[in-house]
């Protein structure tokens, strides 16, 4: 008996975002049923609604920075009781018994990970949608705990801009002594500037505009440094640990390898397109440098993220919309005109009804 | 009173070399005076004679893979005495004072290593001059001890060659369990191999000759991979922890970034051109890989990996030449037609007088 709910989907890439009708699982023993109370707007719900990464599954369901209430739990799940405060990122289910998934890191999942929409069950083979909805069926282990300190909608974007910036910095040791650059002020990159600033490292945003200085400082920045500036690029040569890059298009990489200290890692996260203009080996070879990727992040260190969070009173910076707005809000996404990140609060998905 | 010395060197870069007479300084209080015995010849004394990289600095002597006998010592010199067999790498000096050079990591000197030739000394400002000649003067911090056990002739690659192989096997931790794959068999190639065999690793060779595999399996591959069969390659999907590249022209990463497992790193060495075709971003945020590069090694781990060599009866595989021979020599070179690397017999230059 599979539940009727009601969302936004997408019917193709060039339609917009509409209500629309869909049917989730009957909850299995092991799953945890959900009622939606607010989820962030990422990036890759708009390439992905808009096929801009191939291969999407329509009608699309997009959203993984979920964040709702349990509203029953399956026979054997331990972990959660309805009522609990919960959150769902961007999987929800992976192989679990490969070598990745072993050490907690079902995002590199040898089979794939399952994603939370335009992905495909692995028990029933039917498509997975998305948070823009008002209740999502998940297997427990996919499920996070949310500290009822945290305030709910701002911890949304944790979910997937928190974890995606958080793993990279912990993978990569990040700490008091670190010195730390952040290319990129949006989503990612304000959650990478607290993130950073609260593990204790010393905390530079690269940036090109100027007027982002005051804000950068705000959330965590102790240094601007205006990339288009050669005089500024050149005073911080060989200074840098870790530059997480959160640039979601095409740039040269090569002026920020050089301001990468000996064993530096220059980091993407959220990046899918070419390293074009082509990366100069001598920027990696002296220096000893790396250019790394990372992908957003397990699940045991999402709880860890999220409990940080909670301790340290850290969420993300956001502005709620209704999900009638989710076409305007895709559209100032794109002149990154959001501070910063969107999230939509399903309670008025109700009002469509 | 300096000393006259003859050698061979290129006048212009688009002379080919010739003996040649020049002056080397008289030996300072912590200078040893060598001998030279032997001299390899590597693919950079090609590109810097003949100023494929810009700035080289004519009349110009290469060579810096060189074994000679001390012929005195300098009066606050302890570590070596006259008669001991010693070798001289790429470096002849640093600061001495910067965070690199104090990790023992002279190679990513802040300031600038002092290169064996084509470089200025930082006491008297004179052009650096290499082992294509019958004596050089050295700083004694950058002589190393070669073992009497170790075949001189054939240690002489050790000194750039070796080295360049031997410090990211060991940066990167390579040992006992360790999957690592070399792309490419020539003068570096066949020194990984070697040396990743005899640190305890599953080593794998991508070439793109399948005429290679008797060789590459008698170097130390356990196993060969045409990296020009499609098939081949996929079969080898996610497989190594590590990559020596050591290719050192413009070649395409993305083939090989799929052959490495999770966490895994694609590192470059000798390779100066830009990485074309550009690397796309997928295939290191898939997987968390790196690419990363190395620059030769430092003084303390080159004389490690010579003891480590004398204790293991490693050597490079050599074709001894006369340095009449020297032209001929970059010629096959640059055509591969060496097994693995030309040593120039320096008792040759006694012909020449």
């Amino acid at each position: 008996m599979a539940l009727n709910i009601r969302g936004f989907a997408a019917q193709s890439a060039t339609t917009p975002l509409a209500p629309h009708s869909f049917e989730r699982r009957e909850p299995r023993a092991d799953d945890v049923a959900i009622d939606i109370l607010y989820c962030g707007v990422c990036h890759s719900d708009i390439h992905q609604a808009r096929d801009e990464w191939g291969g999407s599954r329509y009608p699309m369901v997009p959203g993984h920075e979920i964040i709702g209430r349990v509203a029953s739990v399956g026979a054997e799940v331990k972990g959660f009781k309805a009522g609990d405060l919960v959150g769902v990122g961007c999987m929800v289910d992976s192989c679990q018994h490969c070598e990745a998934c072993h050490q907690g890191l079902e995002q590199y999942c040898v089979e794939g990970m399952v994603a939370t929409y335009n992905s495909v069950d692995k028990k029933d083979g039917l498509p997975t949608f998305g948070g823009y909805s008002e209740r999502i069926v998940v297997n427990d282990k996919f499920v996070l705990r949310i500290d009822p300190r945290l305030d709910a909608k701002a911890a949304a974007p944790l979910l997937c801009a928190g974890i995606t910036t958080w793993s990279p910095l912990k993978h990569w040791n990040i700490g008091p002594g670190s010195k730390v650059a952040v290319v990129g002020l949006g989503g990612l990159g304000h959650m990478g500037l607290k993130f950073a600033k609260a593990l204790g490292a010393e905390v530079t945003l690269f940036t090109r505009s100027p007027s982002k200085e005051d804000e950068a400082r705000r959330l965590g920045a102790d240094h601007v440094v205006l990339s288009t500036d050669e005089a500024q690029m050149k005073a911080v040569a060989r200074r840098f640990d870790f530059i997480l890059d959160t640039v979601p298009t095409r740039h040269d990489l090569n002026p920020y390898l050089a301001t990468l200290a000996l064993n530096g890692t220059h980091c993407l996260v959220g990046l899918v397109e070419p390293m074009d203009p082509p990366v100069h080996a001598a920027n990696v070879i002296f220096g000893r440098r790396s250019i790394a990727g990372s992908l957003i992040g397990g699940i045991a260190e999402t709880q860890e993220m999220l409990d940080f969070c909670a301790e340290h009173g850290i969420v993300s910076d956001v502005e709620m919309i209704r999900i009638q707005e989710i076409n305007v809000a895709y559209e100032r996404m794109l002149r990154s005109d959001v501070r910063y990140r969107f999230v939509i609060d399903l309670a008025s998905l109700r009002d469509a009804a």
